[in-house]
Formats: structure tokens, sequence, C-alpha cells
């Protein structure tokens, strides 16, 4: 991509996922594989609405983690395939409840399953998927590995219903944002992460290390996701512009405005957030706002700072092939909202 | 009770529940406080709506089978303790899970927690709960419980699937719908016992024993179920009458009385069922072409017939309290219909 991104301590990186997908084809080539045999079913309405979603052209960034983090820690045995697989499928699982709970009807540009086959079939689907995850863990033989995985199954389900319970309310501050962020989404790259250290059989500051560097990054990847939805940038991503505020998520750039924003655009925010009560042209207002105070690139900035706690959280391990593809990805995952 | 079931063989059973409360009322105490300390969390709503099915007044009877299994077994540890909520809370988010689904408005006679918390919240506090039950196996190093128990949970999805695209369709046979009952109902009762078993370090053939005793003893549960749901009798369990007939379910009386039922009948069947156009009248002659061809008669004799398999499961088993406890509790949930 050749683009380099700054980090704090003077750090450069190149951002690029290049290295890693390169280095994990092989490994994901046979954890692609496992999870086509694991989402069929003699219920032929699983292996169709699975295939939906895991065919829609997902990055699969958090089983990359896991393998690079296992092969980084020199693991050579099949484990961290299982382990990859059911990473995937807890984060699949959770897609196919989110939209459900989301009432979204998009999904990585496609419709979104429960649009096709409803909201009944997306809750059993992502239930079955979770139990595929779970027994596959168990193939595995690692107890550390289950206790880590069922750990964070409990705080995204945690995260996704703090959420629920912060959303439409402009007060939210930044921290309890970055609550819901830290369960919702960075604590399953951080699992993914750490579960590779783990099989690996690294000792505990390796496993924290590789905790740290998967939660840093996935509050990074969240944050530049949330910069992205307010940004004409998106649309090439194959996601809708402005599906947060549609949906009226309070999300950092919004929580940066409100706060910053004279009483009138508070009031702005709470009709449109609180109220509901929208229209096209709000959108274009929104993004306006955010410009003025500098809401979007100071959510970039916030990113910039944990993917610096991410690279920094590497630091202990040896310079290796694998260590440089997972630092070029945290430049990558900012590098998104240039 | 005082009511003796006839089963197959000439065994007769005395109906009743009263032996296992009685015996498991210590470990059930502990199992309760056990669950009461998971459902907690720092996010709010999850106590909140968890505790709402949780002291609803289930009977509990899934943990009960795990406990009675383990101390039949000759079991004197703690594991079991925290098999038994595990199953309880895979039990309990099925049902949030199931009345998103079904579109309940009612659970146990009281508001089912979607209609009060929506949705939403309870499809995430059942992941929740669900994270919960795997950290609690997790707990106790059987890997063995835990490949039980993670098959149970794809199975019993799996079951949900099957009954979705089975709903509405008359032409539904009674095998197909036995396959609903043993994947959605039968296979936790199963897990439940046979982890009983596993937890105690039993044989093989004795943890069959138990699976067989708790499949069948499942699928006789369901189906008594599925008739009181045609009967004034379930009033008094807290239900709604004909709940099923309205949900547009094909249990197995309707199974049978569309089977034998005249042209003028299926008819009837096809315009409520599957073109769910229904007046109170209709649940009223149902109820009638129900009696006219003995279905819900015969599918209490269904139910007794899988007793009966239950209670020869258990034969392996030198006599003692607890396997007096267990064939009681067959014989009771047949009594539930009588």
């Amino acid at each position: 991509m050749g683009v380099v991104i700054a980090f704090e301590g003077g750090q450069r990186q190149t951002a690029s996922l290049d290295s890693l997908v390169a280095l994990t084809n092989s490994d994901m080539a046979l954890v692609n594989e496992f999870i086509m045999e694991k989402a069929q079913s003699h219920v032929e309405l699983i292996p169709e609405l699975a295939g939906h979603l895991i065919n829609s052209g997902g990055k699969r960034i958090r089983p990359m983690l896991t393998i690079a983090a296992a092969r980084m820690c020199g693991y050579t045995g099949l484990h961290h395939l299982k382990l990859a697989m059911s990473v995937e499928f807890m984060h699949t699982a959770t897609l196919l409840h989110d939209d459900v709970v989301d009432e979204s009807d998009l999904r990585r540009g496609k419709q979104a399953a429960r649009v096709i086959w409803g909201n009944q079939a997306s809750v059993l689907v992502g239930d079955y998927l979770l139990g595929q995850a779970f027994k596959m863990m168990v193939e595995t033989g690692s107890l550390d590995c289950l206790r880590i995985l069922s750990e964070a199954a409990c705080t995204i389900a945690e995260g996704e219903v703090l959420q629920l319970s912060v959303s439409q309310d402009t007060s939210t501050t930044e921290d309890s944002y970055l609550k819901v962020v830290g369960a919702k989404t960075a604590a399953l790259f951080s699992a993914a992460a750490k579960v590779g250290g783990v099989i690996a059989g690294k000792p505990r500051n390796a496993q924290e290390a590789l905790e740290s560097f998967g939660r840093n990054l996935g509050i990074a990847f969240q944050l530049v996701d949330d910069a992205l939805d307010y940004s004409g940038k998106q649309a090439t991503l194959g996601k809708s512009v402005g599906d947060d505020f549609r949906e009226r998520k309070i999300t950092l750039p919004v929580v940066l405005s409100f706060r910053r924003g004279a009483e009138e655009e508070r009031n702005f925010w709470k009709r449109v957030m609180e109220d509901g009560n929208q229209t096209d042209d709000d959108l274009i207002y929104a993004t306006k706002l955010m410009e003025r105070h500098g809401a979007i690139a100071d959510t970039i900035e916030r990113a910039r700072h944990y993917g610096s706690m991410a690279c920094d959280a590497l630091a202990i391990f040896p310079d290796s092939e694998w260590k440089t593809a997972l630092l070029e990805s945290v430049a990558f995952c900012i590098s998104r909202a240039h």
C-alpha cells in the first residue's frame, strides 16, 4: 500500500495486511476448509444461512491473529487452526445476533441474513455456530484456551447489552463508550491473539503481551470503523454511509462532537440520536459538525494511540517476519481511515 | 401424589417428583446459589432480565437429573453442582432465544422477558448465560463433559432450526416430528443425565445408560407437554391453553389428527396451521377433532412408551433411593397428563 503510519515514540510502520495474509495463507486455507465443513448440518437452512455470511468476503482478521500469534511463538502443531476456526465462528455468531439486535438490513454490502431468512433463523444459526466453536475448542484439549474464549464470549455479550443501555444516550462519556468497545470488539481480538500464545505453551508474560496487543488493536480497529462510518471512504468498503447515524448509535465521533458543541448543536444531537427525528440532510449536518470540532480526526488520533500500545506490547518478542506482519497489520487498521 | 403409572413389561411406578426434590434438596440449594451468583454482571440489565426468568418458578428438572445421576453413580465431589448449573443456564438461554423466535408473550405464566426488555436484550442475555455455562463447565476440568454439553448445544440449535423449517407444514410425519423433539428437548435431558455419570468416572456402559435414560425421558416430557397444550389442565400449569395452536406449531396431536382425518378435516388443519387463518372457535374444533381420533390419548401413549425405555435404561444400576427417585420422576412426567 506504501502508506506509513507514525506511532508514539517515533516508531514508523508500513501499513499493510499483505505480509499477514501471505504468511498465514496456507494455514488459512485449512481454516477455511474447517469453516466450510463445520458450518454443515443435515438441517439444510444452517449451511445455507451460515454460508451466506461466511462467503461474504470478511477479511478474517481474527483467525489470522490467532495463527500469527501461535506461529510467532514457534508453534508447530495443528491445534491453532481449530482455535482460529472457533474464533471466526464466535465472530460470525456475534454478527448474526448483532444484525437481529440492530435490525440491520445490510452486512458487508450484502443483504443481512435476517432479511433473507428472518430473525428467527439468524438467532438459531448463531447459536449453532457458537456450539460448533466450543466443540472445536474442546478438540484442542486446552482448558486454558477454553477458559479464555468462554470468558470472551461472556464479555462480548455483556458489551452488547451495555451498548443497548447506553445507545441513544448523548450524555455517554468517552470512558463508557470505551468500555463498550473494550467488551464488544476488543475482547475477541484479545482472546484471539492470546490463545495463540497459550497453545504454543508460552509463559504468562508472553500470553499477557499478546492479550494486550489484541485488546489495543481491537480498540483501534473499532474506533477507525466508527470514523469510517461518517466518511465517504466507507462506501468502498461495502458498507452504507451513515449506518451508525441512522441506527442512532453513539460512537466516539458523536461523543466528541456533542461534548465540544454549543447548546444548539447539542440540541441537534439530542433530536437526531435520542428522539430519532432524522432527515437525510441531518447526516450531512452531523458530518459538518464533526468536521468543525475535529471529531473524526481525533477519533483516528485516539485509534493511533491504541495502535501504539498494541505495537509496544509486542516488544518483548524477538524480531521475526511474523512479528513484522502483526505490526504492519496494526498500521493497516489505522491507515484504513486515510 | 398417589398416582401409579403402568409401563411396558408390567412395571408399575409411583408418579412423583417428591423423592427427587427431597434427595437433591441440599445440592440444589448450592446450585441455586451458583445460579444467582453467575447471573450477576456489572451490566445491570443482565441480572435484572436473567433474574426474571430464573425466579419464575421452573421446576429445574434438568439440573436435578445431573445431580441425581452423579449421586446414583456414587459421586462425592462438587463438580456435579457446576455441571447442573451449566445445564440450567443452557436451558435458560434456550428459553430466552425461543421466546424471541416464537414471538411468545408469556413464559411460565409471566410476561416473557422479550415483552418487558425487548427482543434485543433477550438475545444478548441468552448469549451471556451460554457463555457463563461454558465458563462453569471449564471449571470442572472435564473435557468429556465439555464435549457432551457443547455437542448438545449444537444439537439443540439444529433442532430449533429444523422446527422452523417444518413449522406450519401439516404434512410433517411423526418421524420428522420426533427428530425435532429429539434435538430440541431430548438432547439436553440426555446430556444432563450423562454428564452426571461422566463426572463420577463411570464406565461407558453406565454413561450410555444415562444418555438413553435422559433422551427417552426428554421425549416423553415433550410429548406430554404437547398433549397438555390442548388440554384444560395446562391452565393450572401456568401456561395459556392453545399456545401451540396459535403459534401454528405442528406437534404430535396435530400430526396424528391430520393423518387420521378425512379430506375435509385436513383442509381445516391446512387453513389454521398453514394459512394461519384462525378464530377462537377453531381451537375448540381442533380439540374436538383430536378427541375424535384419540390424538391426545395416543400422544400420551407414545410418551408412556418412551417413559418405559427410560426406566429400562436404568436397569443396569443397582437399586438405590436415587434410582427410585429417577424412576418416579419418569412416571411423574407421564402423570402430568392425567
